[in-house]
């Protein structure tokens, strides 16, 4: 797409695929608000009081109806809100335009290139002459990772006039990022420093999000107060658990209509995320196969039937493998081309980096038939026989199907509201 | 979709809603042979001798992915097919594309009105002047109809010259039926009657059609020899019992994308349908409540700790609503009026009349909102609070999602395929 | 146990371990009354009428506390009653001395030697001068055994002058049916024929018993009426499932306390008792591999997520062994001389030739510790570990538990009832 | 039992029910070791080192199989141990003959008396001259509160010359505490404060006795280090979910033979026992409703399927009662003189207070009947009907049936057994 701002007839500005969806968003949004009591319950207690009168809101959650009303809770406590997706599949393209035509600031589509997804991420964050958010929801770190990189890159220039180089990274991803600071730092040397001045603090949605985080604070890094919401018990033992029940096996129907009863699945990692998606691949009859580092996690799994193997060992044998660890390098090429014909491969964890997609792509000889958006079939050469990778490696809920339902997604989104809340409660009090 | 009959290079005929999905079709094919080892390994065992050469077979059975391998088996044994859906929304249009294209002549659409109905079905038993099919391959029993009503009408006709009145019925899809008997008469007043003469048989697919197959039976009127492929254990214990264990809930999730975890659900009867159905929706999470009037049946819910109690007792209580039973008028409007916002009512039954549709539709002031395609809010007035129904009181597995999975309808047509052969050896034999 | 039978002061024969235990069996009766509705719904239809009025009954089933209120239903509706259990450790001793004090004739206790059981079953059937019982009600066939090998000893005798001889057979069970048939011979010569004049027919309990009839049939040896309780739905869909679902893991338990969680266990046969003992292994959290050469239960198994392998593959790796198909020769002393130590060895199918007790008795070396009654470790000598057999290898859910609850029977135990009013109703009607 | 303590020939002391029963608890000892692998391991990897020599362990913990493993692994580590029971029903005899017999000084059996439970208590503790054990392994606080009240008596007395009265108090139990401290000081005066002085800490077991801690610690009243090792994720996680899931149904089972399938079931409490419970009970078959005050659990359990309801609401439908709350009071005289004929109450929460046994046993006219010990129907007069409560509202997993499996409490009891080494290491480096 072209990367221009678009503008509403009220001036609020916005990049999403197609206006034209509202309708249909809204209509699906409204379904949402019924499946949603917390959020409901926050517009009831909260709205008349406008806590965050006054606050701007930047979000980098993925851009589905829940979060729609999310964001409209959001509006409806007083903020003002800009938003984009925390993924480059995890969009809902008319929950998206139901958001920029009636509520908030909306950069987010399915189906983004990284470059587009980074330009969202930037707009997001620009609040123009205000310099920033005030808070930021965040999922998986990415808006609070271009914040700290860029005032990094600011303070290096300060000092040595040295300007980000987007050559001294091999990461693909990465190298996005620094262009984009780089680009920035031109037009204002100052723009990433006002941000972190200005922001009260960001909460973090999930896991990887948080494990980030406390590696930041831990090396003195962290350059504004963080609250992770992902360990509320009302967010990790529901959403990763009861969510990923629902949602992986939605993905997996919708992008391959594959009967799990009578399939060997492995399931790589067993925290909450791993037992929602094995719970699930075992009640539809699926025979799971568990693999693990941790020996408590590894011990739940037994004591629940289920088979704790290395992934090596049944490579060979299983249908559907489900990367659930939060960690990189979970299924690697040479384990993708001993794969069975047909073997279906996919990451519910938050980041790419759990399956080799890059070891798959530079393959020599692979070949990649896509079935269908983010279905593809990979051919090997020396067997001819392929497998059947979701969503590019990204978060195949929401890459192939529509992500965690509401109400579950009420229970997360409820703590982010009190989260938000609370920081926006407490800096007025410390002044 | 205006009704013409079109035409490949090659000549055969076929009505579909876009020949270009054929690739896309193609793959998903291809996908499904490898998880239909019975299929393949009828052409494996039979294709050589080709047992079908000769054969002129007619199918009515939702043109999907599935039932395409089912066809291009069938090819493969030598046999020349021609096809049409038994249920308006059942057609996968890439997978009727690729059929169209590559194998048989296919007369089926999603989303046909009851008129294309019933002239697809009609092509899909019009041979021209080889008179007619010499197997039918049926699943609910609508090509058998079309044959016995018309042979009566012919018969009435010979004896009374009085032709079919469309209006001698309230029933509007009956009125169709008739319609078309009419018409035909007046071309050829012997057409179903050759049908019938040439016709080896019928094999019949589901519990419903075996149903309908056993009453013609007992009053003498079936013209024809049936195969009661329902009862075949491979297919009614796996088919529908497994089958709909996996696609409730797709087709819940699809249509609607609601939380299955934490609702109550009731399943409208125990047969092989509602158990796949009960256990899919109490592994998800959900609280089954049961009604059955079947006392074995009630007594196997209440061993699986399923409550059983009278729909009238739960229907102001539950979430979502499915019916199974295969009888007609189990969810009526009165109940659907009392019934929480947004509560879901489907039907998994074969036939559309378990769910009181004309009621619902004729109920004063009540309101459609279509939320997407097979996904309607039903507003009522005096509440001014929805229900929300599936794919129009039809088949909501195979409207709202893409039907059972490859490898069930393996065991399923492989009795299908079986019964052919067998039926043509025998018709050989006798001669 | 000294043989010689014993009389309460009505003069009512009888046999039991101890009678001061009746008062204890009398409660317990009373506690499963009120969960036996069917039995109970029987004494109240049918109770008035006396349907069983002048009727001689023996019965050779399970003398339990559920087969004492199936008993007093028999006495209930008019009935005149003798019975033994039809396992040498199935007995309730409580049960059977409330009983014998109360309401019928009983020869049954808990550790019967072979002898013993043969005797308690001659008794059972020893009706005097009468000649014989009008029903049988017989589980596994004992009692219609020595009738049929009973009658063809004495025409036999009659024919050719010739005496059973117990050492023409091999078999140790069977060389005491013959000493008791040729022992019979010389007291009366035409006691069996005499049984076999008066008798309406036997009601058979059992798949194995109904399997032994039907062979019977088939060789034109069955000779009298046979009903075959076991096959109606209400009984083995729900005695044989829901009834071992039940009756296995607290077999297991009180047998060897072992923790099911985390298990490997092998269920043998995946027929209607085999399901209903992997569903509740894998509910307690085992992961259950089933062995079955039924390809259509073994499609079953892999629909419910279990593995199917030969018992050879995973012999030397289950912690739990359990046989459950009533057919012989299951698990051999070469299969148990490989298990893990302290693997758990058991049967549930009706006879106690599923596993190899002869072998393993007279495995070289092998020693026998017996932890408790029923629970015996068997040690080899290469390698001095042990395994644990249940039961010696019999009904373990009767031998090392109490066997089904009183609800399931009461569900199967109504067949019986049903039938024997039947079959008397029939016989008067005849004449 | 005369409560005179016995030695034996080595003059270890001990007071058990039989000790002929020792060469049975030898035998299902040697059984559970196989089973206990983390014990085991301890014994393997720390033996040698003896990190216990010269340390004394008093232990108020269950006196089961699985409880003898983690003495003989205390002693094989070098300590001296003194034990006794922590609940009066929850003593496997065999197991406490064998342990008094080879390896340790017990004082416990089966149906102790209150006065005898507290006479095993002291007797466990009292160490002679050497004045008290180095660490206590306690399970409940009952040892720990001996002590604290003793202590706070004996300064009382030293202040005020004041004796405790144990008139001064109406609960039974707690009469019997006063009564022992009181006549422990006129014997000796500084007996517990000497206890108190040695002690390095305790290490208690579960979630009541942790809780009671941590109301001391709050009030300053906790004299001595005390180790959670409840909270230890490989105990709670474990023991109180898995141990219950196994053992709940082990105790229905034995207690009353009634089928679990089509009940009703009660769980009152969602925590981990609860969750134990709960699936437990839904996996055989039952329908579960959960009670539950935390909001939470409430929503954990709705997550799962299963009903949340005041247990007024379903207190005359339910068939079983399992109280697994931790808190006081929960199944009052006023419910159950309301519930249906046999339905079913037990506890298997720590305390025997979940459930109002005195005002059970003090109902005006109310009739006891034992079924048999442990078994209790207790009838009222108005409705002539009865209920059946398990171990008289104690523990029913201990008192019916024999405790948790050996390879969870393998979990648990290596928790123990490492604090211990930890406690002493601690304890040595401070000196």
């Amino acid at each position: 797409m072209a990367l221009s701002v678009e503008k509403t007839s009220s001036g609020r500005e916005y990049k999403v695929k197609d206006l034209s969806q509202a309708d249909f968003g809204r209509l699906e949004i409204e379904l949402a608000e019924v499946e949603m009591p917390g959020l409901m319950a926050c517009r009831a207690e909260f709205g008349p009081s406008k806590p965050f009168a006054g606050a701007r809101i930047s979000g980098s959650l993925h851009m589905t109806i829940q979060t729609a009303v999310l964001i409209e809770t959001l509006t409806a406590l007083g903020a003002e809100v800009r938003w984009c997706s925390c993924n480059i599949f995890s969009t809902q393209d008319h929950a998206a335009a139901a958001i920029a035509r009636d509520s908030a600031a909306v950069f987010a589509w399915k189906g983004e290139t990284l470059e587009e997804y980074w330009w969202c991420t930037e707009r997001c964050l620009d609040w123009g002459e205000a310099g920033g958010p005030d808070l930021i929801v965040d999922d998986g770190g990415d808006a609070t990772l271009l914040i700290h990189e860029g005032v990094k890159a600011e303070e290096d220039y300060e000092k040595t006039g040295k300007i980000p180089d987007p050559e001294s990274t091999d990461n693909a991803e990465f190298k996005i990022v620094l262009t984009i600071i780089r680009d920035g730092l031109k037009a204002d040397p100052k723009k990433y420093r006002k941000m972190k001045e200005r922001l009260v603090g960001v909460s973090e949605e999930t896991t990887t999000g948080v494990k980030r985080l406390y590696q930041m604070q831990e090396t003195g890094a962290l350059l504004f107060p963080a609250i992770n919401v992902n360990d509320s018990v009302t967010k990790s033992k529901f959403d990763n658990l009861y969510g990923c029940r629902h949602s992986l096996p939605d993905g997996l129907m919708r992008a391959t209509d594959v009967m799990i009863a009578g399939k060997v699945a492995v399931v790589c990692g067993y925290g909450d995320v791993g037992k929602g998606c094995a719970a699930a691949l075992k009640q539809a009859g699926a025979r799971v196969i568990v693999t693990e580092i941790d020996p408590i996690c590894a011990l739940q799994a037994l004591m629940e039937g289920l088979q704790v193997l290395p992934l090596e060992d049944v490579v060979s044998e299983a249908d559907i493998f489900v990367t659930t660890t939060g960690n990189k390098d979970i299924i690697m090429v040479d384990h993708m081309r001993k794969m069975k014909n047909n073997a279906i491969v996919c990451n519910i964890g938050h980041f790419d980096n759990e399956i080799d997609m890059l070891g798959l792509e530079t393959y020599p000889g692979v070949k990649r038939i896509t079935i269908k958006p983010q279905t593809d079939r990979w051919v090997f050469p020396e067997t001819n026989t392929g497998i059947i990778v979701l969503a590019e490696g990204r978060l195949m809920n929401l890459g192939c199907a529509t992500g965690h339902p509401s109400f579950v997604m009420s229970c997360s989104f409820t703590n982010q509201v009190s989260t938000g809340i609370g920081g926006i409660a407490i800096c007025k009090l410390i002044g």
